[in-house]
C-alpha cells in the first residue's frame, strides 16, 4: 500500500512521524473494555420489545403479566417515557405509535436475558393499524398516510440560489437532465449500540458505545430534567461509530428508564437486527439534477432538487453537502431539498452524510455532461474547479462572501491522475473493447468543510512530569487517542509516552458535540495545542528560578527536559520543577465558527481503474486511488488508515449494503449481515488500493492539520459508476451496482446501438 | 449543646449559615458507597497472614500448600515485595523480619473469604525467634535488642533550644520537675482499613478508605515504578480516619501486590482486630519536664525531654508539637525528643499526633507549679499567654523570630471560664468536699498551626451553570464535601445546590496530600476560592456581550444571575451565558509556607468540671466547655460537629484506649472492643459539652476560616486531670485515669497527710 511522504515541518519531532495507535495492544489483546465487557453487581439485562406494525397507533398495552413474572424488575412503556424529543429526532424515548417495523414499544430489565425475553413476550398490545408510506415521493403527497400531525415534510423545503438558473440555462449552449437515486443504506457498526445506566439518588451514570458523550449527556439531562453536573457518560472504548452513534440516543434513554425504574444498574445491548434495523441508516436520495454548460467548457448552470427519505423520526440532517456550490465555478446555482418521514427506520448522520450521495449525483453528472460535449472530464474538472482566492459561500449561504483559502483540489486531480496514469484511459467510453472483461478508468472529485463546533480539553501534569489528557469525544478508530497525546508531547516537549489519554467521559473533560463531522482533531487538537502550550508556559515560569532565574523565555522543553536555550548545560528535569510546582492543569476550549472571509475546505479526487465482466455482470476495481489534502499528516500511519478504511466504506455503497423493504409490509428484508451483503476483505483487495496524502497547510487546525474522517466515503459510488462507464459505455444511475444491474445496462446498450450515455 | 455566634461578615450569601452535610442523607441511608460496599465483577477476597511471633527472622517460608488449594488465585510474601520502603515508614509491604505481634508476613487473594483463610493456615514459616522490646527506655539502651541494624533510635534526637534553661532554673524562684506518660492508645476508624486494586496493564486503579490518596499514589508508583499519571486512587467516602488512614500504607500495597499477581482485581478488608493492630496507634510518650518561675508569677524556664516510642515501623512523626514553645512566654526553653523503634504495633499521626500528650504534659505541669506557688492557675496562664504581635518561632526553630497574629487564645480563656463559671471553683483544691462525691473544675490551653501544604482543586461550570468540584484530599467526616461547595458558591455567586463536590480521585484533581493536620479547609479551601474567583472572572467575561458589552467589573453574579451592578434588570442567566461559552474549567494550586514575619496558630482553651466518687473511683464530667479560636466559621453546624467530636474523643483518652501488651510475650492484650473499651455516647453525655467559638479573621485561610480538626482533642486529659486536682486533691500523672488510680491515689492521699501534688 503506498503513500507520499513530500511533507515539510522538518523541525516537528513528534508529530508527522509514524506510530502504531497507543491503544492497539489494549485493544487487539482484548484488554480495552467496550461497554459490553463492562460487568457491574446487581446489573439487569434490558431487552426492547419490537413491533412487527410497520405504522399503528397503540390502543391499550398490558404489562402486567411480564412484570408478574419472577426475574423481572421493570417494564417500560411510552407511559414511562418523558415527553420529550430525543436529540435530533421527532420522537421520545418510546411512543404511543408505532412509525416503523422493528420500532421500540416496551422495555424490560430483568436478572438475565432468559427472562427479559420471555417477559418481552407476555406485553400484550392493542394496536389500530394505520397506512403506511416507505417512498418519500409517495410520503409528499397530499393523500398520504401522516407519520406526524403536520405531515411528513420535515421543515421547509431548504432552498439556496446563487445567480439565475433559468437563464443560466437559456445561456447554456448544452443542458441535460438525470435522476440519480441512493436508497437507504446501512452503516452501522460492527459493535452493536450497549448501554450501561447506573443511578445513584438523582445522578446518573450512563456508559455508552458512542461518539458523542456530550449529546447523550444533553439528552439525558433533558429527559429526566437534570442538570448537567449530575449526568455523567462515559465512553472509554467505541467499537466504530460512522456517525450512527452520535445521533438517536432511544436505546441509552431506554437503559436510564429502566435502571431508574428498577432501581439498578442496567445493561442493553443491540442484537445485530437491532443494531441494523434501530440505529441510524444513511438516508436515500433522490436527486434530480440538471445541468447546462457553455461551449467555452465552462459549466454555467445546475438546478438540482433532492428528495431524502429521513425514516421515522430523524430531524436533524438529511439533505445535500455542499458539492454543488463548493466544488465548481457555476455562476448560477440552485439547489431545493426536501426532507420526508416515510415508515422506515430513523436515520442520521452517517459517515460523509448527505456528501456520498450528492457526490454520487454531481460527479456522475459532470462525466455526463462532459461525455455528451466530447470532453474529457478530468480535464473538463480541472478547468472548472474552484482553486484557492476563488469566492466561496460562508456557512450554508448562496451568495459567494467568503474566500476560498489553503485549496488543493487541482493538486489531487493531477497527482491521482499521474498515479492511475489517467493517459491509458480509453477515449471513447466503452468503444474497443472485445474481450469478455471491458477496463476504464473514471474520477470524481470531492470537498467537505472540517472542524468546527466546540472541542475542549484539559492537561493534566503530575508531579512526576506524566501527563494525562482529558477529553470528551471519543476515539472511534480515528485515531485520536493517538494524535492528541502526540499533538500534547510536541507543543510540550515531553516524550508522548508520558502522556495518557483518557477520552470520552463527560465528567472530566469539557464539553464538546463529540467525535464527528471531520471535527476532533481539527477542533480538539487546536484545544489540546492551546492547553498544552499554557502547561508549558508554567513549567518553564516555574523552572526559571531553579535555572538562575532564567527568564521563561530563554527557556525551552525538550524530551522532558527544560534547558536554557544555547546553553544545554544549564537545565533541570520536568520531574524535578513538577515536584516542587506540584501539579498543573489547564484547559482550553475552542471554538471554531469561521469568521472573517477565509473559508477552508478539505478536497480530494479519487481514480478508479474497473474491469466490468461482460459475461457475469462483475465488476473488479482493479486500481483504486485516493489522494487528499489533509493538511498536514499528525501521524501518517492514522491517516493511511482513515484514508482506507473511509474509501473501502465509500465503494461498499456500490456493491451491496442497500436496505430493502417490502412494499407490501414496510418489513426490512434483509436486517441481517447474510443478506445485507456487507462487503468484506474478499471484495476490495487492499492491494489495489492507493492513499495519496497531498500536502498542505491548514489556517485552523493545529499544526495545520484537518479533520478528514468523512471525506474518503464520498466519491467511491462516482468514481466506480463513472469508471464502468468508460469501460463499457453504460452509465449507472442507481446504486448498488448489481450484477442484474450491469447486465441489464449491458443488453439494453446491445439493443438500442448508438446510446453512449 | 450551645454555640455562639457572635460572627461578622454579614454581607456573606451562604458561608456562616448552618447546612447540613450536603452528603448526609446518602451517607445515612447506607447509599454512599463505601469501599467495602464496593463489588467488581471477578473481584477476589484477599487475606493477610499474621504472625505470632513479637521479633523474629523469617528463615523460610513454604507457599506451596496454599497454592495449591483450590480456589487460590495468588500468594505472596516478602519475595514478591518491592524493596521499597513505604511513605513514612522503615518496612516494605512484606518484610523477611517480624518486628510485632501481629504483623502481616504473608498474603493471599482466593475466591472466597473462607478458602482464603484456609490458605493462610497451609503457609509455613520457619522463624528465628530474636528478643524483643517494648518499652522506649530499654529500646534505647545498648543491650537491647535491635530491631534495625542502626539501632532503635529513629534519626537524631531532635533538640531545640532558646535562651539557656540551666541558667533560667537557677534565675528560679521555685523549680520543679515531673514526669507524664500517655501510652499506647488506639486510634482507628470504626471502619476498618478497605482496599481494592484493579490493574490494567501497567495502570493501576486502587479504591481505598485512606485520608492521602495522593501519598497512596505516591506510595504505590514508588512501590510498582510507575509514572503518576498512571496510578489512580480513588476514595470516595471514608468512614472516618483520625491521621491513621493518613499514613502506612501497607494494607493498599499489600492488595496492589496481590492483584497484580492474581492478574484480577481484589479486595482486602480488615478484620477489628486488624484495625487495632496494624492501622497507626497513637505513640506512647514518657514526658520528663522541668519548670521554673519567678515570684513574679512568671514562666522562666522549661526544660523538656520526651520519649516517644514508634512502635515497629514509623518514621516521621512521633514527637512534639509546639506548646513547650508556642503557648507561652518563656525566656528559656529547652526540648529533647528521642523516637524510637520497639516491637509494639506501628504507630502513626493520630488525631492530634504528639499534640494531646504534649498538651497533657505541659498544662498538668503548668497546674502543678501554680499550686506549688499557691497562684491560681487560671490567673497564671493569663499572665503568660502569648499574645497577638509577641515573637514566637517560624517553623521548628527555638529562635524567635516570627511575630503571632490573631491571637486570642485570651478570649477562649476568658470566654470559657465565664461559661463555666471559674469562681465556683475550689479555692484549695480537694479541700471542704466531704461527702462521697468530690467535685472540682480545671483548665487546659492548646493551640496548633493550621493548613500549609498543598491544596488543589479544579472547577468545572458546565453549561447549564450546574459546578463540579474536585478535590484530591477527602472528607473524613470533617465536613468538606459541604463547606468547599459552599466556599465555591459563595465566590462565584451561584446556589450552594448547584454545586457537587467529587472528593478523594487523584485522577481527577490536582494533587494534594491528603486531608490532615488541620489543613483541607484551610489549604483545599483557598485554591477553591481562587478557582471559583477565576471560574467568575471568566463567567463575566463571557456575559458582557450578551449585556451591552458590559464591562466584567460592572457585572456580578449572585444566585446564579449575572447582573449589571445597580441595574437589576440588566441581567442574564448564567445557564444563558455558559451555553454559548461551552463550559469553564479552572483549576488552583495554593502552597501555604508560612513566609513573613506573621505566623498564625489556631489556640483553643478547655474547662472540665468533674465529681470524683471517693468510693468507687469514679470520674464523672458534669460540664465540659471546649472554647476554639476557629477563624471566622463557615458553617456552624460542621463546626460544633467538629469541636464535639475532637473534644470527646480527647476525653476517651483519660477513660480507656490504652493498647496493653503482655510483657512476657509482647502480645496485645486488648485487640478487640469489649477489652480496649472505647467509651461510648452513655460514658459522655454529649448534654454536658458545650462547645464556644471564638470569633476571629484568620489571614492564612479562606474568608478568614481556619482549619480545626485536631485542636479539640488536645487539652482533654489536661483539663480532666486538674479537674480530677481540684475536685479530690490527686494530681494524675499517667492516663489513662482508671478508678483503680483513683483510689489508689485517694488511698495514698489519706496515708500521706498534707501532700497537696
Amino acid at each position: 500500500m503506498g503513500q507520499q511522504a513530500n511533507r515539510s515541518g522538518g523541525s516537528l519531532k513528534v508529530l508527522g512521524k509514524r506510530l502504531p495507535n497507543l491503544d492497539a495492544v489494549e485493544r487487539v489483546t482484548g484488554r480495552a473494555k467496550y461497554v459490553g465487557d463492562i460487568d457491574i453487581p446487581g446489573m439487569l439485562v434490558g431487552r426492547a420489545l419490537r413491533s412487527a406494525q410497520t405504522h399503528a397507533r397503540i390502543v391499550s398495552i398490558d404489562t402486567s403479566k411480564a412484570e408478574a413474572l419472577p426475574g423481572v424488575k421493570a417494564v417500560v412503556t411510552y407511559k414511562d417515557a418523558p415527553k420529550v424529543a430525543l436529540w435530533g429526532h421527532r420522537g421520545y424515548v418510546l411512543n404511543d405509535r408505532v412509525r416503523f417495523r422493528g420500532e421500540a414499544v416496551a422495555g424490560v430489565a430483568a436478572v438475565d436475558a432468559e427472562t427479559a425475553e420471555k417477559a418481552l413476550k407476555l406485553i400484550a398490545i392493542q394496536y389500530e393499524v394505520l397506512p403506511f408510506v416507505i417512498d418519500p415521493e409517495e410520503a409528499m403527497k397530499a393523500t398520504a398516510s401522516k407519520l406526524f400531525e403536520d405531515g411528513n415534510q420535515e421543515g421547509q423545503a431548504r432552498i439556496l440560489t446563487r445567480g439565475d438558473v433559468a437563464k443560466g440555462f437559456t445561456e447554456s449552449d448544452k443542458v441535460i437532465e438525470r435522476m440519480y437515486h441512493c436508497p437507504t443504506m446501512w452503516s452501522g457498526s460492527l459493535e452493536p449500540r450497549c448501554a450501561i445506566a447506573q443511578w445513584d439518588g438523582d445522578r446518573l451514570t450512563l456508559w455508552a458505545s458512542t461518539q458523542a458523550p456530550g449529546r447523550n449527556q444533553d439528552n439525558l439531562c433533558a429527559l429526566f430534567n437534570l442538570p448537567d453536573a449530575n449526568v455523567r457518560v462515559i465512553a472509554s472504548y467505541v467499537g466504530s461509530g460512522f456517525g450512527t452513534k452520535s445521533a438517536n440516543h432511544m436505546d441509552e434513554g431506554l437503559t436510564a428508564l429502566l435502571a431508574r425504574k428498577a432501581r439498578r444498574p442496567v445493561k442493553l445491548q443491540y442484537s445485530r437486527e437491532e443494531e441494523i434495523l434501530d440505529s441510524n441508516t444513511r438516508f436515500e436520495t433522490k436527486f434530480y439534477a440538471k445541468v447546462g454548460v457553455k461551449k467555452d467548457m465552462s459549466l454555467h448552470s445546475l438546478d438540482v432538487r433532492c428528495i431524502t427519505n429521513l425514516g421515522a423520526y430523524h430531524t436533524r440532517l438529511g439533505g445535500l453537502g455542499n458539492h454543488c456550490t463548493h466544488v465548481y465555478r457555476i455562476p448560477n446555482v440552485r439547489t431545493e431539498q426536501y426532507r420526508v418521514h416515510t415508515n422506515i427506520p430513523n436515520t442520521g448522520p452517517t459517515r460523509g452524510v448527505g456528501d456520498p450521495q450528492e457526490c454520487f449525483g454531481l460527479e456522475s453528472l459532470i462525466d455526463e455532461i462532459a461525455t455528451e460535449m466530447g470532453w474529457e472530464p478530468l480535464e473538463f474538472r480541472l478547468k472548472n474547479i474552484k482553486r484557492t482566492g476563488d469566492p466561496i459561500a460562508r456557512g450554508g449561504a448562496g451568495t459567494e462572501d467568503g474566500r476560498l483559502v489553503t485549496q488543493v483540489l487541482d493538486k489531487c486531480l493531477e497527482e491521482g491522475a499521474a498515479r492511475i496514469q489517467w493517459s491509458r484511459r480509453n477515449a471513447t467510453p466503452g468503444a474497443g473493447q472485445t474481450g469478455p472483461k471491458m477496463r476504464g478508468i473514471g474520477v470524481a472529485a470531492t470537498e467537505r468543510g472540517g472542524g468546527g463546533g466546540q472541542g475542549g480539553t484539559t492537561i493534566k501534569v503530575f508531579k512526576d512530569g506524566s501527563v494525562v489528557l482529558f477529553f470528551a469525544s471519543t476515539d472511534i478508530g480515528t485515531g485520536t487517542r493517538t494524535t492528541l497525546p502526540m499533538i500534547a508531547a510536541e507543543t510540550m516537549g515531553v516524550p508522548v509516552s508520558s502522556v495518557r489519554a483518557v477520552s470520552g467521559d463527560t465528567e472530566l473533560a469539557p464539553y464538546e458535540g463529540g467525535s464527528f463531522g471531520n471535527r476532533t482533531l481539527q477542533g480538539t487538537g487546536r484545544a489540546v495545542e492551546a492547553a498544552s502550550r499554557e502547561c508549558l508556559r508554567q513549567i518553564l515560569a516555574a523552572a526559571g528560578p531553579m535555572l538562575n532565574n532564567a527568564a521563561p523565555a530563554d527557556l525551552e522543553m525538550q524530551d522532558g527536559v527544560i534547558r536554557v536555550k544555547g546553553q544545554p548545560d544549564r537545565n533541570v528535569a520536568l520531574s524535578a520543577v513538577m515536584v516542587r510546582r506540584g501539579n498543573i492543569v489547564a484547559t482550553s476550549i475552542t471554538n471554531q465558527p469561521q469568521t472573517g472571509m477565509d473559508v477552508e475546505r478539505t478536497s480530494g479526487a479519487h481514480f478508479a481503474e474497473v474491469e466490468v465482466d461482460r459475461e457475469t455482470g462483475k465488476v473488479q476495481v482493479l486500481k483504486y486511488i485516493a489522494a487528499h489534502d489533509l493538511g498536514r499528516p499528525m501521524n501518517l500511519t492514522i491517516v493511511e488508515n482513515q484514508l482506507e478504511g473511509g474509501t473501502i466504506q465509500g465503494l461498499a455503497l456500490t456493491q451491496g449494503e442497500e436496505m430493502r423493504f417490502d412494499p407490501r409490509t414496510g418489513a426490512c428484508l434483509n436486517a441481517n449481515f447474510l443478506d445485507l451483503k456487507p462487503p468484506t476483505a474478499l471484495d476490495f483487495d487492499p492491494r489495489m488500493l492507493e492513499a495519496i496524502v497531498v500536502e498542505n497547510e491548514s489556517i485552523l487546525g493545529p499544526y495545520g492539520a484537518k479533520g478528514l474522517g468523512e471525506n474518503p466515503t464520498h466519491p467511491g459510488m462516482a468514481a466506480i459508476a463513472n469508471a464502468i462507464f468508460n469501460a463499457a459505455g453504460i452509465r449507472l444511475r442507481e446504486v448498488p451496482f448489481t450484477r442484474a444491474d450491469i447486465l441489464k445496462a449491458l443488453s439494453e446498450q446491445q439493443t438500442t446501438p448508438g446510446r453512449t450515455a
